[in-house]
């Protein structure tokens, strides 16, 4: 087992990376100080893991229940989140409750964000079952649900206890949300690691074929660097928003197709392949490198072309994303691997980049 | 004009205490620091001093909109709180977006929690418009909204820019919301501070009166002891805890009734005076006080008889109470003016209390 510390003060966690540690007690224990935990899963894990981590549990002495919310993305939203709620209040958590997020990104969002918010604040620990969730969204503290304006629109940034990225966890996962997870790896490396985006070009068939040794590593590396420059920037004053590359882009893909239609890192891995359109456009960034990012995006079997949602439409929807700022869309664009920027763009290089990215 | 500054260090915020200040674009320059204003208020107070504060914003030259709620504690819910969303993004706000609350607590509660919550956090300043939220709600930044099944059990901890206390609009305020204010305000005095207790026995009935200097005293004491007790514990991890006294018995009321029916400061009106005949049967504190605390919340013209629930249903309010731990209930008792204890107590003496309490 590796641990990542996340290194924010008094607001600090581990993240245990390694094999089927869900069932193993004593990483739940330190975390839990209450007399009551709900877990918070969906029909698609509990069935899975949901066991194994109540048995986990079990020896510990306190009262668990759970919470079984509908699987996806489209289920994101304050009525869903209103049944987390409705469960604590129903079984009297109090503010030492412990809430456990068992599952994807969309489950520990949600379990994040009602933690936040019930009674002002309790704990929460993250058991993230899918890749993206363990090597994006359990990092940094981001919760949040969708509105039907905007993604992650209504949110909080609260850390969790810690993070149990159990790697087993993933020879379940389907091959599209493993590809999706590894949109989030590949953004990472480009971002800000050129060693380690060489590691991931030269690793990706390894990945593939989720092979525990390569995703553990690549886990371990991607927690790092997003604990790196979460520590530095906790909350996107600046350093932060470079973790957003692929994403206003991608965003626009998943509100316009409507949200469910894209996995998240699907659109992501799209995003990139646009963001890194502009670059070249632009003149921040080579066009080998932009084709290494493509070609490695492709290897994941992630989608390079964009869905036709129309040029203006796409700048609608880029416009209320939260970097916007008084309507300006601010870009991350590349300049080689490692290293990026955060720019306005003209309207007409914007304009010829969904041009050029649009599927046919 | 005085001012209060809550020390929260990174997060300390100047409360301005004065008459006719909402009107005086000078207060509200320094904390506007985007391009864009969303005044949040309700249908009651937008009519009353709505113009007089887009008129003092105007010459900042901010893009300003308004977002008109319906008026009382039924609306403080998810539903409501949806509405500032919706409005927050139908004008394309952004991260640097200031929302003001202008109206009583349940505004200041809502757009502060919806501040708090809007991509993950914009800023935002209070307006207070009644002696309640002048005193008690604009100081400490609890923000939330209720559930069905308790009052403020979704909510967040988050400060403001700035509060502007405007006492020139209690002249507006109906007598039961000025009663309801002064409950607080006796609150205050009876848990920190003796001789402001003496002080607001001396001055009830200039204070009922509305006299601007008895009511600007009152403010500015209420906020500067509570501003002490917050400072010195934020996230109510034990001291600021002795702010609620009345208040369990007081939300049992409000929760028993269903939200609306007593005001807020009514209910804590009539549950001090619960913890009061709690705290004489649990020989903590001696009847003298007790009459005297009871003689003020009367000269105040605040209710001191509870509403008929029945004893076993003000306990299972009580249970779900945000201070109650593993359903035990934990009671803020009076040891004598400007000194509390926190406490369980046994069944039969809060059975007592409770049929002591009851209206005939």
């Amino acid at each position: 087992m590796i641990t990542v510390n996340v290194e924010l003060g008094e607001r600090a966690y581990p993240i245990q990376i390694g094999a089927d540690l869900i069932g193993q007690t004593e990483l739940f224990a330190p975390h839990i100080r209450g007399a009551s935990v709900t877990i918070v899963t969906n029909s698609t894990v509990d069935p899975l893991y949901g066991n194994t981590l109540r048995a986990a549990l079990a020896p510990l002495g306190k009262d668990v229940t759970t919470v079984v919310l509908p699987d996806g993305e489209a289920h994101k939203n304050w009525e869903t989140l209103n049944l987390i709620f409705d469960a604590l209040l129903g079984a009297r958590a109090d503010r030492k409750t412990t809430l456990i997020a068992l599952g994807g990104g969309v489950i520990g969002d949600m379990t994040g964000f009602a933690a936040a918010c019930y009674m002002r604040g309790v704990p929460f620990i993250q058991v993230p079952t899918t890749l993206l969730s363990q090597v994006d969204s359990s990092v940094g503290g981001k919760t949040g649900i969708n509105h039907p304006l905007g993604k992650n629109m209504i949110g909080a940034f609260y850390q969790p206890q810690a993070v149990i990225a159990d790697i087993g966890a993933l020879r379940t996962l389907p091959a599209r949300e493993l590809a999706a997870g590894l949109a989030e790896v590949i953004k990472t490396g480009a971002i800000a690691d050129a060693n380690f985006f060489e590691w991931i070009e030269a690793n990706v068939e390894a990945l593939n074929r989720c092979e525990p040794q390569a995703l553990a590593e690549a886990v371990k590396r991607s927690c790092e660097i997003k604990a790196s420059v979460v520590a530095a920037d906790e909350r996107e004053g600046g350093l932060r928003a470079i973790l957003n590359f692929g994403h206003t882009f991608g965003h626009a893909i998943e509100a316009g197709l409507g949200y469910g239609e894209w996995l998240h890192g699907e659109a992501v891995g799209c995003g990139m392949v646009m963001a890194a359109d502009l670059s070249v456009r632009l003149g921040h960034l080579d066009e080998a490198a932009r084709a290494r990012l493509v070609a490695v995006i492709k290897a994941a079997h992630l989608p390079t072309q964009a869905p036709m949602l129309g040029a203006s439409r796409y700048v609608d929807l880029m416009r209320v994303d939260k970097k916007a700022e008084a309507g300006e869309i601010k870009f991350i664009l590349l300049k080689r691997f490692g290293d990026t920027l955060i720019t306005r763009a003209p309207d007409d290089a914007v304009v010829k980049t969904l041009d050029a990215s649009v599927g046919t």
